[in-house]
């Protein structure tokens, strides 16, 4: 190739982004110091304001950016605990895409950069130096759901398909606004799993993950879809499209162990709401049951209408996860009050935190060791 | 779960994205009318001026926007061919993603929104009502590269893991600046063979996506990495990678065929230039070789020094795609002229269309239908 200089490559017909890139590579943000503070820089010049949030496990920080005499907007965090951070800009009152930022926020609707502040040694959501498990992404056309969707699926770095060797199986269901791959791309499950396995901790295990969205319209609504009839369809109806197309294409394809002893659900948000309403209603089918920052059902009798003790005895693990800034802790509380009534065992994790990933990576992390035990 | 309204989870401990795209969501763009033609909407009351780029199949439109009294921004375009475009804002000369797109470009260095004009019929690259293949990611580790690298692997919809029938392979590489997966996110090549492969057009397949930065401090060099020496370490170290390492990591676990007729290698720009570096020094394992839009060697005869007709003799295929408007064209021309001077047979495809993913995608739909026949 022709080494072709920067300027002359501006003359040509290259794709815009080429050529608009080359002034934006000059300011670097974010910028991750070694203290774990982090600097964001913005080039702006006309605007008159600039902030930048950032989706920290509390919440939101809101930092004041200030400007310098070149119309670059800077600011710098506190010192971070190491974590995956989203964020976003807002200058003269309007969100705007850190046009430096190299890492997104996957989502639906959400837009935002991401930054990684790294631990030391380094946190379990990181990518190390151990054997990784593929991730394959698979379709299937859904007679329940009428619509083509997709599904993910982990397996184990040990994982030899000339082997004969059956594995556990966790379906893990992501929250509502996230794509079906939203436990891969923010939560990090399979570098999670990868990790855990390493160091012995967690059993290998199959891991399965599907759309959460039986009612495909749902998405049409946007964020106020929990607010439409919608949503309680989609709830009920997705335990038909796991239970009757979907673990059975899983069983047919990948060496899954079949009882249930051998077989979890787990999910955050609205797919917790389906971990619960899909696993205390078919006990039978799983023995393992993890909702984390639940979107419970709303009635609870009309819900689970057969739990009962002597079902509840079944449940090898009823684990419910949720932070004490959750906006739906509340909702869980009652929930877990309600279970308690029923007779129903079941673990209480409720951990410092708010609706958002850095909580539902370290739940995951905390969960696998204990399945399949 | 409780039905909480918008203005409710405003005072939470919400995640930032979720309140703060409440707003965000009464704007509505792109919008793609039934007519092809595309709305663009932009609400930024303070801004003095806006446009949008257009990325299209011969480089880039750009469209001046007009403001209304509300302080949002529009410009809708003449009636575009059925495409996948890119696009961003340019607000007061700085670049902006489109607060409202939810479709993104997928690439180490830009940013920008996608939207789809469809096709009637459905275009190549549109998700059809067909049988879909899988598609996987690994990871591994190269000594040859000296870092953990990942690779993905489209099977065909027809793939039986029980099954022992095999199947060609190509080897398929994306461009600079690209992830690993540019051609499934950018270059829709999973479902291109999914729709070649229903229609019986092309063979069922396996292809196997690499990534393509064997040297990978090449991405540090940002958009100056072609100026600099790494470039053509880069290039020579790929083959190494990818017949050392890759392809017996592939032949152990996929049942893909190992004769040199059953082996293709393509790629785009940089890929190109690695898919004719790696082909032609290696026609014992290759018999298909197809560059598009290629960044070709430099020095041609000291990256070929083997090559001469009575090789040249045993290429099934050396198809070199180059759009008329690629500022890589004349390179394209000077390559195939020096080729023609050694006495190698090639298919030139010359086509309308510049350096950019709308001319790949309909290269890639043109040459799968002649491979391995």
């Amino acid at each position: 190739m022709t080494l072709v200089a920067p300027l002359l490559l501006l003359t040509t017909t290259l794709p815009l982004f080429i050529a608009r890139s080359l002034d934006a590579q000059t300011i670097q943000s974010p910028e991750v110091h070694p203290d774990r503070t982090v600097t964001f820089r913005l080039l702006m010049p006309l605007a008159q304001k600039a902030e930048v949030h950032v989706d920290d496990i509390s919440g939101m920080t809101t930092i004041t950016m200030t400007k310098d005499s070149s119309g670059v907007w800077s600011a710098t965090t506190t010192a971070l605990t190491p974590d995956i951070y989203a964020y976003q800009f807002a200058v003269d009152g309007q969100d705007i895409l850190d046009p430096n930022v190299r890492a997104y926020v996957s989502n639906h609707f959400r837009q935002g950069g991401l930054l990684t502040v790294p631990g030391s040694p380094a946190a379990i959501w990181e990518q190390k130096e151990v054997p990784h498990g593929a991730v394959s992404r698979h379709f299937f056309s859904s007679k329940i759901t009428g619509d083509q969707r997709d599904y993910y699926v982990y397996l184990p770095p040990e994982f030899d398909p000339r082997s004969r060797k059956t594995y556990p199986v966790l379906y893990l269901l992501h929250g509502y606004s996230d794509y079906t791959d939203g436990w891969i791309a923010m939560g990090r499950a399979n570098f999670i799993l990868d990790n855990l396995i390493a160091q012995g901790k967690a059993k290998p295990m199959i891991v399965v993950m599907p759309s959460g969205y039986s009612v495909p319209a749902l998405l049409d609504k946007g964020w106020a879809a929990p607010q439409t009839p919608l949503w309680r369809l989609n709830v009920e109806r997705f335990p038909d499209m796991l239970l009757e197309e979907l673990i059975p294409l899983v069983e047919g394809g990948y060496p899954v162990q079949r009882d249930r002893n051998s077989r979890a659900i787990a999910g955050l948000s609205m797919g917790g709401g389906e971990a619960v309403y899909t696993g205390l209603n078919h006990i039978d089918r799983f023995a393992w049951i993890a909702p984390m920052s639940a979107a419970v059902p709303d009635d609870l009798a009309h819900a689970f209408p057969k739990l009962n003790a002597n079902q509840g005895s079944k449940i090898r693990l009823l684990w419910i996860a949720c932070g004490k800034q959750d906006f739906l802790y509340e909702e869980n509380r009652n929930f877990k009050a309600w279970l308690t009534l029923q007779g129903i065992p079941f673990t209480s994790v409720e951990t410092e935190g708010a609706h958002t990933w850095p909580v539902w990576r370290r739940n995951l992390a905390d969960l696998l060791p204990v399945l399949f035990r």
